[in-house]
């Protein structure tokens, strides 16, 4: 036993190739406990410096997949299709995006992750809605499928334990970098979750975990590619986080801009990547314009807002109630009169991290009131003293982190900024 | 806490240059169990890919050196000088030496590991001599180092308690064969048992874990250069591992052999090399032939001998009792007549290992009687069916692994073979 392991080890960290039956051998030992977290971390290392070629990645996947139970989505008598993001400051898109595409006819399985680190993650702003709940039993998200149409709640434990096991431990060795072990970890999740389509949004720039453009796209062909390989139809759109999406950044902050969205108003790039991915995901699904459907019909006419309502509820949410607010605010003032040129989405995202809407470890708990609203965006004109950033608190103890983090974060000049493309790329 | 291993993983991940404090803070958080297995593991493979720099491999051993206690021999009263080989097979010549060293004037305090896999270790050859003890207290190692001049001994726990940690991290790991870790492991421990000068015999070829000259070398010019900068008189040797050292492989054989060299015969590159290498530590230790001092005459005169003597009773053994012998054996046997054109170190090594003379694991226990008798050796002419081998044994169920690791390990051919230099290069 203890030679075979050796052996994986060493064809990686030699730059070979594994075989499926080395990359089956690991996962399974991994996940049952005969091989060891050093071992692991090893091989984790060497696979982040040695990379992996196409065919490993797909045995590895598999190996991840095969760890857990597979959902079995048949018997939702609709078109499947579910929507990943790689995590940006900010991001809320989900919130709008989910309840759209099901108003539009297919079923939105998104079984999601906690948040870790300065993007937020999914189900913590959710969870800002008094009543909702993330965690539901496996019977129960198949049954709100068919019900409802979507349902955006925690994945089971039982979904690629593999998975569980090692982000826990690439997390403590400095290896969640390495690109194919990113792009397993999220396909496996996604397509043991059952979904037939996916559309993958791969964030770039500073508030992405990945700020390179190049590795950006690497990831994205990886896990289209990954995606094809199971048999599951994949796209992505590469876009650009060099600032925050929309204004709102905490988690019930983006609650109430969600609910614009979704009542036919909402910032513009919140409302342009939603249309643009629910575009995408209503066309894997086979129900694209050519079917007669339009995301932006359902936007306007109210479709896709009681779809929400009737998510929120399912799950024990209150829809209609208010939600909490901060006691404390703080302006984060202009330096300068002209324009914004550019208002950092990794300084944003940090400074409302730290005022608590994140967690540092996976036991923390949130804030649901803590964030962040941008008072103005890049390319809006601003007078010396007035606000940029409004943020929002409770615990005062963890302003001046928050406003440390902000330092260069905002720069105004004399004119207004060359327009960033939202959407730089799309994979498919 | 967190952060700053994550930081010196990054560091070292990303192909950068670790800091004097960053080597020490992980060092001694592994040490103490701060850090964890898989967060050191993924920093040994990431130095195993990524290599060190020479500064920061000087931070690493001078950290590996301060986890523990670090000898004070200056009582000895004489120049102190020790030998360290990288393990070969039939690689007996720690026994000869260090009494002949001891015999010309210095004091030779070698603190010895255990071997594990296919070359033997030291203490593990010496146990095979009735009563010998390897375990002395500090205090008796200096005593005996000053009344008798020379002491062979396992290292106390309390010396570089960080190496052991790392090596048995390594072990399991796949990354022992980083070459900054074992320059570092070897060099933190001979400099910790307070020698002023040592001689390295790096061994290359198929019996040596380097099977590569390049790496040899390599390894050769990082302990040197350890060594000059930690202050202690370095040089290495170089030396060929292609064939077995001799002809006794096994614990006891490999004694008696050793006590044929001390009474002035042995196999003639037994000799040779320990000559080579008593006139390297006695240069180093000021005792060389301009002094008047010639290992040569030691050895013929008797002087060497009563060393030895005079070093087995000291710590228990009876240099005069029969040492144990196996009680059954097997022929290998030449496949046809003509010259031995070669006979492989790693196939005799493992066989040997095979009939129980080394461990696989640390804990398990070795066998003083196995081994394998070299009858004939390459350049000696033998005839189809005459024993090339004599393997030695008491455990019959050992014996059928052991002749499966001799298949194609012997080449019989028309011609002698070009003679092989037995020392490579001098590095110092």
């Amino acid at each position: 036993m203890a030679t075979d392991v050796l052996d994986v080890i060493r064809t990686k960290r030699d730059g070979g190739r594994l075989s499926d039956e080395q990359v089956r051998f690991f996962v399974e030992g991994y996940t049952a406990g005969t091989i060891a977290d050093e071992q692991a971390a090893a091989l984790c290392m060497a696979i982040l410096l040695r990379d992996m070629e196409r065919d490993e990645l797909a045995y590895w996947t598999q190996a991840m997949i095969d760890s857990g139970e597979r959902l079995d989505l048949s018997s939702v008598g609709r078109p499947t299709v579910d929507k990943h993001s790689t995590g940006g400051v900010g991001d809320k898109v989900s919130l709008p995006l989910a309840p759209l595409v099901a108003a539009c006819g297919a079923a939105v399985p998104q079984l999601s992750g906690r948040g870790l680190g300065h993007t937020g993650g999914t189900l913590d702003k959710l969870e800002a809605i008094p009543g909702w709940r993330a965690t539901l039993p496996t019977e129960r998200i198949i049954a709100q499928l068919r019900d409802v149409g979507v349902v955006i709640c925690a994945a089971s434990e039982t979904i690629c334990p593999a998975d569980r096991k090692l982000y826990q431990l690439r997390d403590v060795t400095a290896t969640v970098e390495a690109i194919p072990l990113i792009a397993s970890s999220i396909m496996s999740k996604k397509i043991a979750e059952g979904t037939e389509a996916l559309v993958l949004d791969v964030k770039v720039g500073s508030g992405a975990f990945l700020p390179e453009i190049d590795r950006a796209r690497r990831l994205a062909e990886t896990m289209v590619g990954l995606g094809a390989a199971e048999g599951v139809r994949t796209a992505a759109l590469i876009t650009d986080m060099e600032t925050p999406l929309g204004r709102a950044c905490g988690n019930a902050l983006e609650v109430a801009e969600a609910v614009e969205v979704l009542l036919g108003g909402g910032p513009p790039d919140v409302v342009e990547l939603t249309a643009a991915l629910a575009r995408e995901m209503l066309g894997l699904a086979g129900l694209d314009a050519g079917a007669g459907v339009d995301p932006a019909a359902a936007l306007a006419d109210g479709r896709a807002h009681a779809m929400w309502d009737a998510m929120i509820r399912a799950q024990g949410g209150d829809p209609d109630a208010a939600l909490p607010a901060a006691a404390m605010h703080h302006e984060f003032r202009a330096p300068a009169s002209g324009y914004v040129c550019r208002l950092d989405a990794r300084a944003v995202g940090v400074a409302v991290w730290r005022l608590g809407a994140g967690r540092s470890r996976k036991e923390d708990t949130v804030s649901p009131t803590a964030g962040a609203v941008c008072v103005r965006k890049p390319g809006e004109s601003v007078e010396a003293g007035e606000p940029v950033l409004v943020l929002h608190y409770d615990d005062a103890a963890r302003l001046d982190g928050a406003v440390a983090a902000l330092d260069g974060a905002v720069e105004v000049g004399p004119e207004p900024p060359e327009p960033r493309p939202l959407i730089i790329d799309r994979i498919a």
